[in-house]
């Protein structure tokens, strides 16, 4: 709230253009509309089906049952991650709009239809084994509206299969590349492209990998410019940095 | 180069409606002309002051001397980041135009003036520790022709700061977010507004820091969605980053 | 036993004021009772219904029954961490008086009722997700004598509802923050406040976040001044130093 | 600003109690009054003697010179730590108050005389070896106003000089424990007392120490309660936090 | 493609020595060809029984079935490493000339007999506990066609068995050694041999052994040149390898 | 085999003072003998008892019952660690001797009577939680013939009961301290005694414990000096080599 | 020295075809020579040109000068790595053959010409600041008498330039790979070839690269078969081991 | 002090046998008498030239001179270790008998001549890169009255010249083995003897050793029984228990 408005309101409140009871209300939420929390929220509302969103990982059956619940009743879009199919099972008897992504792990429950972009984000993996992370960001990224193109054949090892691709890959508007192992599809993707590249490092490997960490090192090293990372196996977070992206 | 254009291209020869060296040359490059190397090229040189970049960390003075004389033939901008004042004086010599950028440790020399973009982007951090790093992103993107604002004395220590540039932070279309020691401030951003944040984990800080490990693993397991990572100490992959996504 | 202590009983044994086993005995137990160590039992003794505290972890069932049954013969309160429900049921077949808190994972047996406090701790966390090393804390400190007031659902991304129970962190004489993922939370509130604040990583994240690692050193980086950490989930380590703290 | 207090306001600007410049400008604060971060520097301020602090690690002598010129200008007392004796010798040159602790690496300027407390803290280390981390602790809490004594000849390998020593220890309100190397000491005297123990690893050692992990972890593993832990080497952190629990 | 064959190519569709669509598809396909992506394929190809590998680690049966039933149209050679027995027994239903390797944990599928090499790769190990890796190692090997040397009785605690198999391992082409705990084995075997070691560390051991890093970083370290080291319990990347070297 | 024997060798052939057969017998195996690495087992043949000894960590219960079986044909005693309750019946089916330690986890058959040694071992530890470790240092210690103290009650947060026992630890002759969490025990024995003190980092704890990493830097940068450390949990080799000092 | 050979000599002793001392000479020296270990040496020997080897890292100028005076006196080659220039200075004064490689920080005496080999190894890296690692593997390749072709400006980010010289590459009997950063250059090129692949990575980057380390698990986790890894920097292990392979 | 003493005590003063005072005294020091600490000193001091004992790392030069000026009041042999070659020069000054080892970094002054073992310890190493520590655990053994065997030419990579010493290091009574790089060397040594090994990881070695780690988890692994380990390049630590041990 500027100088000017309140300046406004007081000499309202002065002329009594408004009520009294109307303007002590106007200023008591002042201190958080003025730092414009709600401004994300309505921002985020105005866009039609903006989701609500939940973690499902560590959280037990009934508490996952309870918070779609709750979120139910605010008639949005719901995006569940992390999702086991007993909880799916569980939320299906009372929602039947409910569907279960089984290989992203996500529970999505679609009250209202996104407006979606021209423009679309490239999701790109090198095999079958990441294949769980790079679906929850795709469908992430589409429960928020966007087109999604899944190029997930294509891996370093034998990088004429990417090369096959490359033209879908630089049509996209923002790149989100998950990889295991070493990571290095990140690099090599990141050169090929002028487009931000958002790294998924995800823990598939063994030994040395360490959980994901040589895919996380090597990403976060990567000689490409343009490319940035989250954190391991996180999917969601991709795909909802992506949506970001595309929607600018 | 498809179907279509090899079909006429043998018919051209065939009818020699273009010479048989002609012919010769435009399959000879077909390969990588194909596989659209060059697009990346080409698209970067339409754009005005697109930079050459050079990264001086571990070179010699003569080094970056040579590699500075040999770019200014092609009369582009030059960006040379983690550049010391012996490289610069160096380079000043036989390069009137080069400018130095102290704190960022960057050289530049514009060349031909970028094109730049309404829209900005914004860098923060909390105070004047991180500020080499924060200089590096800043220059680096302004290099690539966009508009920079810094606000640079806004930490979680001292949370109303941060509050009072709330708006010039929401207005931008990408943030850039540097912080050391805990790295705390890119989740506070993050969870203040709906714009993508690129976070930079710096190595400032001592003990447990671990040259800016702490603040690295804090970025990446930010629960504040939105937010991409980028190396310890990277201000030129931060920057590069927001300008693609600024541009776009 | 300070050497006038020692001069007065020598005297009273040569002038027999007190017999010659006396004064062996007295002598006898000097020194644990010169260096101490029952100070630190007496003083916790006197105080009413300082308990017995047990550590379940890694233990039997039958190694719980056995220690508790034995504390119970001295007429304590007793506390018995990372406790699981068969534990409980074991305990609660000889011992009627027996509560579990299901949350806290703690068995707590309370024979005497302590003297609480005037001042108060402030239990901070995000959310649900690090509720039950929330619950150890502030079970641990309330069995010590310390009335605990508990503000869940305050995060650094939705940082409003952290403002809007300001008031009452700050009205606390000790805060525990909670936090896993970055441990952004513990840098925020010990900004706010001026109060010692004790900062508990978990283990609550994934990937990057090495089992509470990231919060763990983004706490021990801490921009703000005045905040100490315990070990990853360390609940009862908080609730016990809080309340040494608030009882001082 | 409760509801009641702006019907006050509102009413006293319609009644014309008070000007309409003035209704404006209390109402133009009003968020950040509100949300009360005033609350935190008023109350500081308060306290005599409250010093302004500068961390100079990492900074240059131009940028300590200035801070510290500008601070001057608010009266306060300063305390500046990570200090070399060249930013000293600069410093001493405008400001005659100006000393330094040179096993501390403090500047510091006393302009108004603390109020000291009637408790005390106790600093207590193995030897001479982490003398600079105690005194960096001392230091800062002699400068807030507490009464500190320190014990440095205690350590771990020889106890019988740490027993000597413990009535001392355990008169203080809240205790120091300085430790490198594997930070054993800081378990010892946590299960000697009992009272508040606030453990600093040191980066003193060699090998397998890794600049002060080994007495880091040693630390928050500690089997005794009551011990929160600060970053290695930060006397200044431990010094803070031990000021705030002895001045409750 | 070279110039020259490119030439040559245009004056036969000029002089109609090849028609026209004949022209068009060798152009079509030429930038890969050119690249030579199929000459790997090819080289393969040649070589009798060069197997398909499937990597079942993270697989379900489901995906494993469907995949080998796939590779069984091609008619090459099948190896599946971190195979369960559950897997196979799947595999067998429809092929009856699966072959399950227990202590290797492989699936083979032997449809041509590969030509064997006259010279041989050693395998050699401690003891019974890393049996596992080195057969995975092994049997790989083997079925690209090697003979193998297994030589699993030789520690370093008890050297002279080492001594006893000298003549054998010095005798063969390539030498794998297979080593957990400290990894000693390799840099012995290393300082005795005049051939190419390829160093397998596993995971077999407990505590500082930290799921094989200790034997991963010794192998490394190996003070025996000629020593080159994979992944952790990598038999599969160590058998590959070595089958490489011993065709050469 | 000395030069003076190979001269004596050669003679006796050549004076046929013993037949040429066995002179050729005696150098053929002369290579080994010499090395002597058949002294260590003689050595070891000639005390009585000396066990055989099995890991059976990873093994299987039929590798297990195998191994042992084909011990007892040598008729000497065996000693198997981290031996499950399971593997125990199935040995004592064939071997009535056979006896389970269960805290030890150690199945041992005695078929001779080691000569026990007039000097002891001390096995300290702080409490009930690394019982396992100590019990197989200490049946370990006691099947090489060794007498052994344990002192399981003394713990660094209750010094006074260490105080209380240290007349039996300094009598020992070597001594073994147990310790998880942060390990001090180890530097606090170290301080109090002038004898061997052989350190074992157990993997009891939580969070920053790291599976014993912190109690393993902890005794690694021990103060006190004449502190050796074997692997985490590792109290076989902690017993073994507290046997070979005793019975120096 | 076989039961046949031990029969003969023992004849000849006894009648006398040989001399007494002759046969105790034999037999005395016979440990070792059984064994073998002259069969190394002596392989060696027989090759023209096999060098001297000595890492002059944290050695004195004395100990380098000394040390290669002593091996001069053996007339073969020598090659000294991680030599200084002042190392070479020293050497120079008295070795008029002397060679500095300085970017490879190698000396070398040619004494003898190797016998080249046919086929060449490739030393593949991405650009100018691995070069230092690079020269040492391909002057140590080049010193045992293998030809070597540099392949130095090809990187994972301009991947049109590798592939330019792919023919090159896989002309190669086996193929070194030296990269930093995220070392992703070693999957790419292992994906490309069908040859053994040595992987080197380097401690070229900074911050999350860790030294190397990020490259190093990068290399240990390549999706390619037939790479196998040497220690970071490692430019001579990776030089031996494919000059190994090269002349099997 | 036993009951009897007490009693016999408390008689003299009744009886006035011993005056007031005397008595008082004697019960004023019974605390620590009791324990027993004086116990160690004077054991210590009954041996002829046990030396005090004074680290030089992270000491300036004046300290150590005044620490060593006030050890030479006690007439005590002296040992300094990671001595620098300009504090020897200044305690020479005022010490004539002071003699610097200089690959030992330790300055010792013998005051008094100490009666040396009949066994010796072994002190084996690779090479000479290792020497330092060698030296310093050397010196040190020697100083505490061992005597020592340097076998200092041995290593895993050329293992015929350590069994061509194995004699004289199986005829000490407690060997210390000196590894950098892998390590092995411990292992290797510690199957071959059945003596205690005392293993010194060093940080000797570059890349992937991580300072001294590799050599430090391999030694802990050891497959050898009987091998314990000390610090990283802690030849002092070493010394002091082969010492204590060869001493028994």
């Amino acid at each position: 709230m500027s100088e000017q408005e309140i300046r406004e309101l007081l000499t309202k409140v002065k002329k009594e253009e408004i009520s009294f009871e109307e303007g002590v209300k106007a200023l008591k939420d002042l201190p958080f509309k003025d730092l414009g929390f709600a401004k994300i929220d309505n921002h985020r509302e105005l866009r039609v089906g903006y989701p609500e969103i939940i973690y499902c990982g560590g959280k037990t059956i009934e508490q996952v049952r309870e918070i779609i619940k709750f979120m139910l009743t605010k008639e949005n879009n719901i995006l569940a991650t992390r999702a086991t199919e007993e909880m799916y099972k569980e939320v299906k008897e009372f929602c039947k709009d409910a569907e279960y992504h089984k290989e992203a792990k996500i529970i999505r429950i679609m009250q209202k239809r996104p407006q979606y972009s021209d423009s679309y984000i490239a999701v790109v993996a090198a095999g079958t084994s990441d294949i769980s992370v790079c679906e929850e960001a795709a469908i992430t990224a589409e429960t928020f509206g966007n087109k999604v193109e899944r190029i997930y054949d294509v891996g370093v090892a034998g990088i004429h299969r990417l090369f096959d691709k490359l033209d879908i890959i630089r049509g996209a508007k923002v790149i989100i590349v998950v990889a295991g192992m070493e990571g290095a599809l990140a690099s090599v993707v990141g050169g090929l492209v002028d487009k931000p590249v958002i790294a998924v490092p995800t823990s598939v490997g063994y030994g040395a990998n360490f959980n994901g960490l040589a895919a996380l090192l090597s990403m976060l090293n990567s000689c490409a410019s343009g490319v940035t990372v989250v954190n391991i196996d996180n999917g969601f977070g991709a795909g909802y940095s992506a949506s970001m992206i595309n929607r600018l």
